[in-house]
């Protein structure tokens, strides 16, 4: 028997295990990561957590961080642990490994439609506080029916298109007939509304971004007056992001902060105008090794879109003068030098700054978190693929 | 015990096991899949196989179908059970799941560099036929020493740069050094040379692409000549791809090709002129939901980057006349309708075209085979996110 799986395994009619050893190990040195990775800077990254958090309280609005941005419960963690309320996620199913991670207060910020996402809803919230979006009657009535039918329930918070023009009631009436609804059937609960404006986030200018929000702000007040003549009560209003935290915090409309970019950054993020507002470091990085220099002023990476998005623009590299990444392929990015001497050799490790780190940290199985010159641990982007 | 274990549970300090339901089962009907999921129609699928095959031999070109296209290798199995020569891999850790499934011989179309890598690649070596490129002589020296060390062997392929302006040596006379500097170190030996033109593959007149593949193959006997002075034999010339194949198989140079997208199709592809040349159907879909209809004109689906690549253009709905797809956000996308009575209600599931096809199988876990309106198999994309 032995013999035979022996000849077997000979004529590779048995598979054999082959060993993609890990990209680093915790207490390795960072020079040593493997490539590509992504790297997660601990002392920028906790910087930013601690900088966002006493914005938040000074002003007296919870910080509900978003867990899109990362997909990776360790960080969630940290994030409630220095005082946020809770996390967002975009998706039910990336909310799973968040809950087994112990986190207990999740507000899924978007519409849920079909009864495969409805039923796996329940399971989540049999099990932790959740609350969901909705705009639209019938999304609300199929919520409620599936909420009853598995002997749970969730809060519902009525989404409101201000200005972004993607999901969202168009009007205060539609959010008073959404609210007075939810109210009257099982297995949710009105719970306040929500108000997210994802493109006023990356205007460029400080003084664009504060006239954009005001703007919101009215908006968001009419919706809150006309729930007021209602007799509605809203609790809860969360939207806002980290391009405008600053104006969010000090609305007077907002009651929690829904930021998942400012714990990391990205060269989309890293290029709009902060003027004396905020700081956020970059704390979030593609490693990357040079795998061929064929001429005087190319250098090419071994990463391209499977380990970082280019929609946002390519990544840049870090502490490497005259040196500009200049297109990004499958599997390969161009390094373009102003000058020979500016080149990088081969085996090179070079870190760059991703340009949009949602769909990034969503190319990756872990993220290795480093102090310094150390590796302090490997965390697993566990809700990574999970998108329905 | 179990008591304690019980109220441990019931205060969440025992992880709970959920359950995220697969999003297709086998035999099931295609519209009951739960989205977003990758779809791949087997009919158009196996019909483009054909197609790709019988070009090839009509030439007595092999094919080597590019792996990176789809990192599956249920459809690797299959090209290679329909005559192909093998496949190509672009990294050596996408190489791992292809080994483990059975494919017996890989050329690595890629530079490598890094102890991690060459040590991974003399694992495989060891087991299937592989074969990698170099356009380096400090990297062929490493990749020699490292099969050395390891009792391994592998073929090399000279990357040559036919204007791609990526990786590759620049000059004949590099090439015959390397090529002579294969032949005499231990672990190494040469095969041939690899000249692909990425950049061919997408122009969009049929005229231009000949006339680009003329000067390619002009180029590459610059190379032959200059090896062949050298007395030195090249068995093999790789390059090729989806969109010059028709070019390919009869310039007289190459004797293998490497096109991937041919099985699928992207709106990338589908978008240039084929002329009378080939016809390749488009076999691979996105499918999403409805999940709001906020305006008249507007419907918002349950996919984003986090399921779809959109560097080259958003995804574009199938069977839906006057319905665009203007925007892609992380988790949503904007269908914008022309008129209101071409817009889809809540819970429709739609088929979109992705804009490419590589990064997009990347974002996924499997793909789900259908034929007609049954659902045949869901296959794993085993070397997803495998970039190493």
């Amino acid at each position: 028997m032995e013999e035979l799986r022996l000849r077997e395994r000979e004529a590779g009619l048995v598979p054999e295990a082959f060993c993609i050893a890990p990209a680093a190990v915790a207490g390795g040195l960072s020079q040593d990561i493997d490539t590509p990775s992504l790297v997660l800077d601990l002392d920028a990254f906790e910087d930013n957590l601690r900088t966002m958090q006493v914005l938040a309280e000074r002003h007296g609005v919870a910080l509900r961080p978003h867990a899109k941005a990362h997909r990776c419960p360790e960080i969630a963690l940290r994030q409630v642990a220095l005082g946020a309320a809770g996390i967002c996620c975009q998706k039910v199913a990336e909310a799973v490994p968040f809950v087994q991670a112990g986190l207990r207060d999740i507000h899924i910020s978007n519409e849920i439609v079909g009864e495969p996402k409805l039923r796996l809803l329940a399971q989540l919230a049999r099990k932790a506080h959740i609350t969901v979006c909705v705009d639209h009657p019938v999304a609300l009535k199929a919520l409620s029916a599936a909420m009853a039918a598995h002997g749970a329930s969730v809060g519902v918070l009525v989404d409101v298109d201000v200005g972004q023009k993607r999901c969202g009631v168009q009007t205060p009436d539609e959010a008073v007939a959404l609210a007075g609804l939810a109210q009257s059937l099982p297995g949710v609960g009105f719970t306040g509304i929500q108000a997210y404006h994802g493109g006023l986030q990356h205007k460029r200018s400080l003084d664009q971004r504060r006239k954009s929000c005001d703007k919101a702000a009215r908006l968001i007040r009419r919706y809150l007056d006309a729930l007021e003549r209602a007799g509605i009560a809203c609790p809860v209003v969360t939207g806002g992001g980290t391009g405008t935290a600053v104006f969010d915090v000090a609305s007077q409309v907002y009651t929690e902060i829904q930021s998942g970019t400012y714990a990391f950054m990205d060269t989309d993020y890293g290029s709009i105008d902060w003027g004396e507002a905020l700081a956020f470091r970059h704390s979030l990085f593609l490693l990357g090794t040079v795998m061929s220099t064929p001429t005087a002023d190319r250098a090419i990476m071994d990463f391209g879109l499977k380990s970082t998005s280019a929609e946002s623009g390519a990544p840049q590299p870090v502490g490497w003068p005259g040196l500009r990444c200049v297109a990004v392929h499958d599997e390969h990015s161009i390094l373009q030098a102003d000058d020979a001497k500016n080149l990088p050799v081969l085996g090179d490790k070079i870190r760059l700054i991703p340009g949009h780190c949602d769909p990034t940290f969503n190319l990756h199985d872990s993220v290795v978190a480093v102090r310094g010159d150390r590796v302090e641990a490997i965390w697993a982007i566990s809700a990574r693929g999970l998108s329905r």
